[in-house]
């Protein structure tokens, strides 16, 4: 009976995903769904994602047996606080930011005893947003990363973890620090590095980025009020990871400077037995 | 009967698809297959890609109306002037290398009297290699730059830009240093920074390596071996270039260590802006 309604608070890519999920795989009887905009509501709705629709927060998770805020990682922390009191006193939340330690820390200082929360982040999604693109699909045999504190309560950890399982993911335990540290390379880095180079495009030869530059920038169409918020959040690690890739430039630029072809050769070598021992 | 025979030297994805294309749209009555391997020669006639194979060079090209070379970017320029004295007299030749100065400066220092030659580049292709991935359309409606010197004779360029846009090309024309200056933003740039982030991987990493950084990295999965010659022969460009994207870095630099959101926002939103305005 515990995961009776879901309450899902942002209905977008991920949100909605979560709902049609969950509705598909019969892991919640009834979905709530929760945002700002009730024409944003309704769209959901009518493409069934969710089952019923609200823009009262403390409303929509008044019976939820778990609440999942699906909203930009600026927003959550205050979101979870300001609500947590509403929940009911078998309520489980959890959210989906893609960084993890400032919103952990938040909520922890100021959560009301007895309520069960602890983060998540699924390792799924896309340069595209909203929930017309929600995927009933998109959490199978991905990673979530759940990310308990040491506060956390393990019944928190153990029902959301067996939350995202039966929608189809594998799940992975990190600290919220390690996770911050590890998404600073394999996500934020790229969104970075991607937005610089589409950045330092000349206008002019547009028309000449082919798919190479087309797939190497393709996650800087990513919304920007999600990202700079994320950006932002992981400042530290993402600092630190800048300073790893100036190394890896500058052994090329040694390379091109120097007209070592032997270098070039090996560093493009590495580089592609890394790149093809990831699957596809 | 000026296309009745098409050598294409080097029959991997590119001159594959070349054969290919040629062969489906009746370009050539004939296409002959040349290259150092047989067995690779072999699969490529399999796969009717070609008609005829050779490893001898020069009686590949004797009958030819129209020479491809499709070989990597440093031995372009040598096979074109080892061969060039066998070519028949109405023959005209021309290449598929991602770098044009170096290699059109070469062979015009010594390409003997009466020898039609213009370089060209196709903006397809793939981080794939091979004859298994050719592929009949890869010209469709693509840009190929051809890139006339001032030495080049105009009978060269019309007659390589009729065979080019006979595959279903569109023809751009550069001068060759402009086409070098122009590929180091968008193809050869973005190959050195796919590299670069693919080689800051920390290892063990590697299992969170989503989506994101699989598209960012992607074209690191190029052969090195073709890789190497092209950032090397354009490794002044380049070098320019990679001052460019330290600018662009610098900027999200100073956005995160000053924690300006407003800054991080703009750049991600110039970002998307440029990178929505390219089509998928």
């Amino acid at each position: 009976m515990r995961t009776s309604t879901l309450t899902i608070v942002g209905v977008g890519l991920i949100g909605g995903s979560i709902g049609l999920a969950a509705k598909r795989r019969r892991v919640a009887e009834r979905v709530i769904g929760v945002g700002r905009e009730q024409a944003d509501l309704e769209r959901a709705l009518k493409l069934g994602l969710i089952d019923e629709i609200t823009c009262d927060l403390q409303r929509g998770i008044a019976q939820a047996a778990i609440v999942v805020f699906c909203t930009p990682v600026n927003l959550i922390a205050e979101q979870i606080i300001r609500t947590a009191p509403a929940c009911g006193r078998d309520a489980v939340i959890t959210d989906t930011g893609s960084t993890k330690a400032q919103i952990i820390h938040a909520v922890e200082e100021r959560l009301p005893d007895g309520v069960l929360f602890v983060g998540s982040h699924p390792l799924a999604g896309s340069e595209k947003s909203g929930p017309e693109h929600a995927d009933a699909d998109l959490f199978q045999d991905r990673i979530v990363v759940v990310t308990p504190s040491q506060r956390t309560a393990p019944e928190a950890t153990a029902r959301v973890s067996e939350f995202w399982r039966k929608l189809g993911a594998r799940i992975e335990y990190m600290a919220p620090e390690a996770h911050d540290e590890a998404m600073s390379w394999t996500s934020h880095l790229p969104h970075l590095l991607a937005s610089a180079l589409a950045n330092s495009l000349p206008p002019e030869l547009s028309r000449f980025a082919a798919s190479g530059f087309r797939d190497t920038t393709r996650v800087a169409s990513g919304d920007p009020r999600l990202w700079a918020p994320i950006l932002m959040q992981n400042r530290t690690s993402l600092l630190s990871a800048l300073e790893g890739i100036d190394r890896q430039l500058s052994r090329f630029r040694s390379g091109l400077t120097t007209s070592s072809s032997d270098l070039l050769h090996d560093l493009l070598a590495q580089a592609k037995k890394v790149r093809d021992d990831l699957a596809s």
